[in-house]
């Protein structure tokens, strides 16, 4: 009976996340019953969605419950199978959480075999994982951009922006992302492949970005894919070309304290734009529309976005805190021994 | 060579429109060149979105020229015609400006014959004109709610507002309306036919005008169409319920000076709605499809909104003032002798 080492939401936080939010404790797992498997967590993932299940507001999620262990994607390992679908030694992707371990059933929703022979398993929480497959939704479905337009990206360096950037090279769009800092602008730009990179950092208010972006766009903005908020969707608004699409998957600037007003929401009028959020546990089609693309891209080396790796489940409240003030480079994950 | 009596643009506004932006002059009327009709104004429809033109900002429609007669749309009668397809006589439909008389190429584009035998001229201004059509469209391809649901509606005594009222009615729609005193509330819910009516001005906070916005829609708010903006799309934000649909027709809101900004833009993502700008002049289509819908409420007196009518064109500035003021009463008209 393995001891099983867990991170458990303590309280909800009062503005900005704080390690204090979280707890460590350490139990025993119970065995797995007749249907179930025992599962051994090798990569836990950590994104954004997670702050807003923190609080008690209503969301497209129920808040996270509070003394429970903090909900998380995760590749892991069967090590006892009593649940004929599955055999010791196979990966699975699964939502088993801020611990080391867990006991599921074997035909939970959404527990799925993955190959990690050829990719690296953690690309599965990644590009090959909600992350690829909400950038691939958001830029075909709701952004929907034309060969030869152009679109941008904010956190064009994250797990999502990422792909949402080689996904619309690989589709014949100019694309133009937003990040902060040099080092993260210059790997959008280079190993990435995006046509340019704003750093936000470098330009202190709307207008300046705005300027920015309409440089990089000299065409015009089709398309905008929203992880930021604030700032960076002011500019965007106020440089975006009429009839012009915005799909907002996320809007970090605004989930510590307070929100963060849209400073020129009759813009949406006068250019007559589509503003539309979304989240992909709402669209499970999307995966097998997606993962062909997003499969062929990674095959052909196209598509390894980077990836910031914590270590040892004790790490997660550190890089989560990280992840939401933006000190992660790409793919924050978990690495669990 | 009739002498025709005008109203040009002075000057831009600088934040509310004042009487002296405008500039009255008389001067004659050319007669029409062969191609051209003559026609006298009897109906000049004054229209929120002139706001917009007056400044010389980007927007969806090209800045009103200054010096330049206003532009606006009238229901005419030909006088004398030098094209084929209109003889003395005629009522016709088109962009003829703040001015009585106007020379108009016999195939302009938009202009229309109307039969004011059946049903009062200024009705091709209104419920049968441009706000009519804008309703229809607004209501039935943006907000797209299905029998049963519930929107709400702004400025719902208003010109365009009404007709959405009256259109979702038919549709099956229960509809909510917003409007400005007991006095507009009244005519909403009484003649209009709305389901309830809530007196924005009786709500200071967008708190409390979505609370009664919700009480008003004990089901939920499936869709909201919106000629205001600021503390009312606010409060429609914080009360629609998942996976609502905004259509964006006016903000008449921040027509005037700084623009108002939207509180809490992170409720577009978190409730994954869609919102949306429009304006009807980009749907050429949507007449042909509206019109026969429209015709028949109107033919069964299910829509006869009310009119605020000012008289002589000279009364047309400080008309336009109340219409942004909110001092009208249903569609507001110029009517000319």
């Amino acid at each position: 009976m393995p001891r099983n080492r867990q991170i458990l939401l303590a309280r909800r936080p009062l503005g900005a996340v704080r390690l204090e939010d979280f707890q460590l404790v350490t139990g025993d797992t119970p065995a797995p019953a007749e249907g179930q498997v025992l599962v051994r967590h090798r990569w836990l993932s950590l994104d954004p969605y997670m702050r807003g299940r923190m609080d008690d507001v209503p969301s497209y999620a129920l808040p996270q419950p509070l003394g429970e262990v903090m909900l998380g994607a995760t590749v892991a390992e069967v090590v006892e199978s009593r649940h004929p679908r599955w055999a010791s030694g196979d990966t699975v992707l699964g939502m088993g959480g801020w611990q080391e371990w867990s006991v599921v059933a074997g035909d939970a929703p959404g527990l799925r075999q993955v190959d990690a022979t050829r990719v690296p398993a953690s690309t599965y929480l990644g590009a090959l994982g909600m992350p690829g497959v909400t950038a691939w939704w958001g830029l075909t479905r709701l952004v929907a951009a034309q060969p030869g337009q152009a679109v941008t990206v904010s956190a064009a360096s994250g797990a999502v922006g990422s792909v949402v950037g080689v996904l619309a090279k690989a589709r014949g769009l100019r694309v133009v992302g937003i990040a902060g800092g040099p080092e993260k602008c210059g790997y959008v730009t280079g190993e990435l492949g995006f046509d340019a990179c704003i750093d936000h950092r470098a330009h202190p208010d709307a207008r300046s970005l705005a300027a920015a972006l309409a440089q990089g766009c000299p065409g015009g903005i089709a398309g905008h894919f929203e992880n930021v908020g604030g700032r960076v969707l002011d500019a965007v608004l106020s440089c975006i070309q009429p009839h012009g699409r915005i799909a907002l998957c996320g809007m970090i600037a605004g989930y510590d304290g307070r929100p963060v007003p849209l400073a020129q929401p009759q813009l949406i009028l006068s250019k007559r734009l589509r503003v539309e959020g979304f989240v992909i546990s709402e669209h499970p089609e999307a995966w097998s529309e997606a993962l062909p693309e997003l499969h062929a891209l990674v095959a052909r080396g196209k598509l390894r976005p980077r990836e910031t790796v914590a270590h040892g489940i004790e790490a997660a409240p550190e890089a989560f805190l990280g992840l939401l003030q933006g000190r992660n480079f790409g793919k924050q994950l978990v690495q669990l021994d």
